[in-house]
């Protein structure tokens, strides 16, 4: 393109023909190498020199095994259907996949809710849409917060205005009823927010006499099913759920970037009560469903091919069938939890029955140096775990068995790296007692399929 | 998977062994087949039946030719970076990725901020997310609202508690200097809200002008640029625009959702000055950019294989050259426009120099049925085209010709394919003085690269 050419064409067009701005700011900080490639490209404006391969690499992320706390590794087919061409988001075709994901999240959760789509974000924002609809000034909220994410929903509700009380208790503990009962009577919320699987402590919360307390008050229950939802019974309906929102990378099988959210006829009553509008207008939910629902009316433009993943994720979740996910769920976390107590490790959750098997937490031995372990774990076995988060940073490792990381080859390789490199470090610990416990629960349920 | 070893493993979890929910909406809606299915499935739980697929069938979305006003077609190699296994979002691999997109859309806005990354939603998010965070309750916004998504604007701000004045003209002109200064002097606001390219009307609005005038009053510029970001100049460090936004569908080449912000050193200045925090956590800018800046910090789960596709989008546009991508917009958007005025039609847009063209708008001829010519493209041509929104629903086409989708052989497709249609409809037009119109654009500018 020569400048003669371009300045008879876009000569009333604003900002063109005039020298752009070449950034470089890598080369610039990288010192001599940032002076000559600025000369070699000049600021003529007329780029003409081929420099782009002096920066851009070819796009090779590690072939990491994620067996953090999100995300997960995704099933191949999942990443294959990410690859078609968008259509546009009122297409028919387009409209046909939207329906089909409502209702395989229907499934997933468990519920008839016809409110129930993916907000397009990630796990927060579906916590934020969950708040931020139910919440408005001066709303009494209660968050029952044993972990990380409990303080999140805190932190939110109170930045949308609502009256926040807190009710905290052990990291690592789950609540019980009798607790949950006293702060109803005690605060009388509107809005009661509760975390299924705490990510942050390897919790699994029992939810059924907590939802009934919170009906029996008139409030509503707001559920954080984020790390829970297709790896251990979600059961929206049955429990009395109002509200409770998901993530994709993490039991779902999907990369991150979709928030599945689900509100039930209560929670819209409420939503439709509301004195003023939802002060986000991206996630309100019925402006959202005017989209997803029958009226098929603009509001934003879906992340086409993000649902084109969650689409086939809930396809394999179907074909592989609920029951038999949650069965695989269970297993490997079973055999993995087996395993690192045979490693002469203690889990962070004392009580059994309250172990969440799809993200597993072990207190770091003493004299183990924590960070050295997971850095060892990620550049010698391209094996990604999660460090502690808030009170619990460098006192605990978590492990994810989730989606497509879950699976039987995952939890061995976790056993024998990982004991391999405590000894290394100086924990005296015995693999093959390790293997074998592990090894013993997948004896004991052969009748489950332990890999996908 | 046995009754008996289910109820052996999972005798202390909640919710497992008792019959678990079959949704099959859509079956239950199709009558007598629903009832079949329901009886073949039970209600036992089991799930032995393989249900399946009754209703899945393999993802396979129709090619579509994409130029409506969004999503536009896809580099296949941007496609393809999606498929790579996604890694962790504190993954130093992921990080360096991070560094590379934060570069790539500083060069893209032609600036130096850095605070500029991606938000982790589409467009209307990153609308949101400079509004939320520059406004508190009753600030005083200045909307020049001239079409569709100046509205959004307005009621995204009066949503956030701003005190809302809204300076509204015909849709399908651009503000004058002189218009925008009387509002200033008038309203005296604390942030300006201007949209870049109206995706509504086809509208490209001139900012530098208006963008000194605001710095004048101490008032703050949020530009949209979501249909001009990588189409046309975006010059936002010479313009002396305070904050901007676009998003990853139109002109950069990737799919929706990820919405690029960039906020200035005046921008910062107001956020930091905030009385109370921003009312959104999960779009809280401070907040993000501890996760995109260099602490580094755990904020959200960033959408991992967008932004391998964002990355993959930059790296293109990079090799592509700015100004040689913004030639191709510019000449594919003459050749339409000259090929659609040789069929007889009337541009929206009256003043050349404010035509858009990356986003064209035609009115619809007298007698002419507007959603059964798109409706034809769309079956016949496998070609998307929009519809006009609000006061413009049914009076005018609007072409798309952006990133991917803007090339020749689109531009010639679509004339050919419109005027056909509009001859068996009714409309007599001259095909052969289209196709001439467009080529000799063509012609008159052979040194520019329009197809990629």
């Amino acid at each position: 393109m020569t400048v003669v050419g371009r300045s008879v064409f876009y000569g009333r067009q604003e900002g063109v023909g005039r020298a752009i701005l070449l950034l470089t700011p890598n080369l610039q900080r990288s010192g001599k190498d940032g002076d000559d490639a600025d000369a070699q490209r000049g600021h003529d404006g007329t780029m003409s020199e081929p420099t782009v391969l002096e920066r851009w690499q070819d796009l090779a992320p590690p072939a990491r095994i994620l067996m953090g706390a999100g995300p997960s590794n995704v099933d191949p087919r999942v990443l294959r259907a990410m690859t078609h061409q968008p259509i546009g988001h009122l297409d028919s075709a387009f409209v046909a996949i939207m329906d089909e994901v409502k209702e395989g999240l229907r499934r997933l959760f468990q519920t008839r809710n016809g409110l129930t789509f993916p907000i397009s974000g990630t796990g927060s924002a579906g916590m934020e849409a969950c708040l931020a609809n139910l919440i408005e000034p001066s709303d009494r909220v209660l968050v029952l917060l044993n972990g990380f994410f409990g303080d999140r929903m805190a932190q939110m509700a109170h930045r949308l205005g609502g009256e926040v009380f807190v009710v905290e208790q052990e990291w690592g503990t789950a609540f019980d009823p009798d607790t949950v009962r006293k702060a109803l009577l005690r605060h009388r919320p509107k809005l009661v927010c509760l975390v299924h699987a705490e990510t942050s402590t390897g919790v699994l919360q029992p939810v059924a006499d907590i939802a009934r307390l919170v009906r029996e008050q008139d409030a509503l229950l707001v559920l954080d099913t984020v790390t829970s939802l297709g790896g251990v019974p979600v059961l929206v309906d049955e429990w009395g759920v109002d509200v409770a929102y998901s993530a994709t990378q993490k039991c779902l099988g999907a990369p991150p970037g979709l928030a599945p959210v689900t509100f039930n006829e209560r929670a819209i009553v409420a939503l439709k009560a509301r004195q003023r509008p939802c002060v986000s207008w991206y996630l309100d939910a019925l402006l959202v469903h005017s989209y997803w629902g029958d009226d098929r009316a603009y509001h934003h433009t879906a992340p086409i091919n993000m649902v084109f993943a969650l689409r086939e994720a809930l396809r394999l979740i179907d074909e592989e069938g609920l029951e038999a996910r949650w069965a695989r769920h269970q297993v490997n976390g079973m055999a993995m939890m087996a395993g690192l107590q045979a490693l002469g490790l203690t889990l962070l959750v004392r009580e059994p029955s309250h172990r969440l098997p799809v993200l597993i937490t072990v207190l770091v031995p003493d004299g183990i140096d924590e960070a050295k372990v997971r850095a060892r774990l990620l550049h010698e076995f391209h094996l990604e775990i999660s460090a502690g988060l808030g009170p619990l940073k460098g006192r605990i490792f978590r492990f994810g068995l989730m989606g497509y990381s879950s699976q039987k080859r995952h939890v061995l390789l976790a056993l024998t790296a990982l004991g391999m490199i405590l000894q290394e470090e100086g924990f005296a610990c015995d693999l093959d007692a390790a293997i074998a416990a592990a090894q013993a629960v997948y004896r004991q349920h052969a009748d489950v399929k332990v890999e996908v």
